[in-house]
């Protein structure tokens, strides 16, 4: 092993929205960087994400209790705070590049653990390029993050498997419900889930059922354009044949102008479309085409938060590419995210192996069509074998008094060394 | 003890929206039954409710493997098929019950166990007044139902305390996501719950906090009408102050002139307006007014079908009732239903006891005025003392492939003995 470098601090923050398993990542990363003295030292976490690496609102992780650590295992949303906020290009903006450098060379800051989906990958990358040019070389490590699971090169994101967890556990529960209802009530009900351009989320709630009739009847899948028609005869079809049909419905789902079904008109930070609301179209439609009485339900927050119901293989990954990270950043890799790969489908292995941060960056992984069955309402066997082993395992968090007992952090502020405000 | 009379049949039927729990009575109801061969000889169910026991669509519960008996104390909905169906009352319609009595008689059903809620323990009632009527008494027992937790003399109701905590989990949980998003992103989340006319559910959110400035900030109970600048400031007060504000709305708030703010214009069977959309009114409402950016949550049916998260309390007393309602028509109790007595808050003792139907029948529960602060937006000490031994206690189902083992009857006919088609 080559000589020891005088130790680092190290900078963790969390970006975009949050998951049942991201503080996971967070305790994997705190837990490693402590096996790793010789290489770091301190460890800060943004309040509020990168927000807080420009403010210089640094939260000391080594003030937290050992119970605490032990607790972000267990404990669902960004425990340090999380933000929508993407840096901009550096030809755009290189001035906030240039502030995130100058909190970093203020707290002696060589390592920076970037914990979020695609666009957070593209500014560690960044991050890592203009430390360089700057003469501030930073040691950047994504660690992937995203219900949405549309990263490429890992086998699936930590966050999706507990999300998918939940969908599928609630589609079958919301079923039987339907089910035992409809003879005189509901006969059509549908559950809106999260998913922006990918339905992976939506395709794990095609595991509710196995059989080709059992529910959901019905998957809109935002890569497969609404086709109004097929869709009412499918419903007509499975209310016909099973007395009522569950539709699980992506927000993402587009008619065949691109256009979404429900769009609501305003634009997050990152510039996307905030949806919400599609389930209740879907519902009105079938009401107003078809006559059937309908319930309609939006997990919204619910499911992303559920940490009650996470999957165990979730929490585990979400742990070890956290922890792996670290061990990356101590090696010298710059510019990498740990990637989980799927060694095996049945039994299921798995293992973490780094991957270039700019092949990650920006590249969205959609389901593909042989994972749709072929009149687009579906999941194929192919795709149940994918997503069946990320959904495997409980991991109860303890409770107290009927209610999971989750931990916050003391939040201890770093003192700041520069002067002035920096305003965002 | 007297001598037992030769044993008669016995004819059980779920009522009404279903819960977490109510298979876990109808287990109670079937195990009991078992244990009182002496009394009971065979036990059926109806397919669909009561509209079994009018069509003469009876279940041979007797031809349901061991398995799939224990499997009900952990498999939510109704599986025995509900029904949104009300008798009318014996002015208007004498056909039905006369039609009821007549499918006992072909089948000796001598015992009636009606699983639901305020107008089943009506229904119940009537016909255990119409069978001594026509010469043909059948012992008629309660057997208490609703998530809503509106019946009288019960201190609970079975299958509400697990969608309350339900409804505790997801507010905490989702509150906790709010609370890392809200520096750059959502500011406002609305979960929308059940509870037409009740807030027990609403309440029940409130139990995911315990200080002041805990979410849920702001519960909007049915109880209280809608009061929109008092509202509105203390949305605006929390996100002044927490960053952020979680509420908690019922879909039966209605506003000063008694009408439900969301009203979707159509009736159930039961001649209720059919809800659902108030979330989304309120979070709209929000945004115009106050400018903030809003997510909102509808629970709908995956509230009371949650029985992955089913407070242990409720699997036991829900059970419990089911058992007691045999046990009191084998010694010839009539037209009582079990209620669940409190005998201590803590530690939280209960027992059952019977009470009359008459004093049960249609009579409304809401949440008292000194369960509800005064400025009408959260829960006092005493709801919360009320409120917290129902949601205690886990009681995880067994789970196969990282999904709950749900179990589903056989539903094998009991042969028909009546000529001719019966239309409802």
């Amino acid at each position: 092993m080559s000589k020891t470098p005088k130790p680092r601090n190290a900078f963790y923050a969390q970006s975009g929205g949050v998951t049942a398993v991201i503080n996971a990542s967070a305790a994997g990363v705190i837990d490693a960087a402590r096996r790793h003295r010789k290489y770091i030292g301190r460890l800060y976490a943004g309040r509020h994400g990168i927000i807080g690496g420009l403010t210089e609102d640094l939260i000391d992780v080594g003030a937290e209790t050992p119970a605490t650590i032990r607790g972000l295992r267990h404990t669902p949303a960004g425990a340090f705070g999380s933000a929508r906020f993407k840096l901009k290009g550096l030809g755009q903006n290189r001035a906030e590049y240039e502030r995130l450098i100058e909190v970093f060379r203020a707290h002696d800051i060589g390592y920076f653990f970037y914990n979020g989906g695609n666009d957070s990958m593209d500014t560690a990358l960044k991050v890592s390029q203009i430390g360089a040019q700057l003469g501030y070389p930073v040691t950047c490590v994504g660690v992937p993050k995203t219900v949405d699971n549309d990263l490429p090169l890992t086998d699936c994101c930590p966050g999706f498997g507990s999300v998918a967890k939940y969908i599928a556990v609630s589609t079958r529960e919301a079923a039987l419900d339907v089910a035992s209802m409809a003879r005189t009530s509901t006969k059509v009900f549908v559950l809106e889930v999260m998913g922006r351009h990918a339905g992976w989320i939506a395709a794990a709630g095609g595991l509710a059922g196995n059989g080709p009739d059992d529910p959901p009847q019905v998957i809109l899948f935002p890569e497969v354009a609404f086709d109004e028609s097929a869709f009412l005869a499918r419903v007509k079809g499975s209310v016909g044949k099973n007395g009522y049909c569950v539709i699980v419905v992506s927000e993402g789902v587009k008619n065949a102008d691109g256009k979404f079904l429900a769009e609501a008109g305003t634009r997050d930070a990152f510039g996307h479309a905030q949806l919400g609301g599609v389930g209740p179209v879907i519902a009105q439609l079938v009401k107003e085409r078809l006559g059937y009485k309908y319930h309609w339900a939006v997990a919204d927050y619910l499911q992303r938060a559920a940490r009650h119901i996470a999957s165990k293989t979730d929490v585990d990954q979400a742990y070890a590419v956290g922890k792996a990270a670290v061990e990356y950043a101590v090696r010298g890799m710059n510019g990498v995210m740990p990637a989980i790969i799927r060694k095996s489908g049945k039994p299921y292995r798995w293992k973490i192996e780094p991957v270039p941060l700019a092949a990650v960056a920006n590249v969205e992984k959609k389901v593909p069509r042989d994972y749709i069955t072929e009149d687009g309402f579906g999941i194929t066997a192919a795709c149940r074998r994918y997503l069946q082993p990320l959904i495997a395992g409980e991991a109860w968090p303890p409770y107290r008094d009927g209610l999971p007992a989750y931990v916050r952090i003391k939040g201890k502020a770093v003192k700041r060394r520069l002067a002035g405000d920096y305003r965002i």
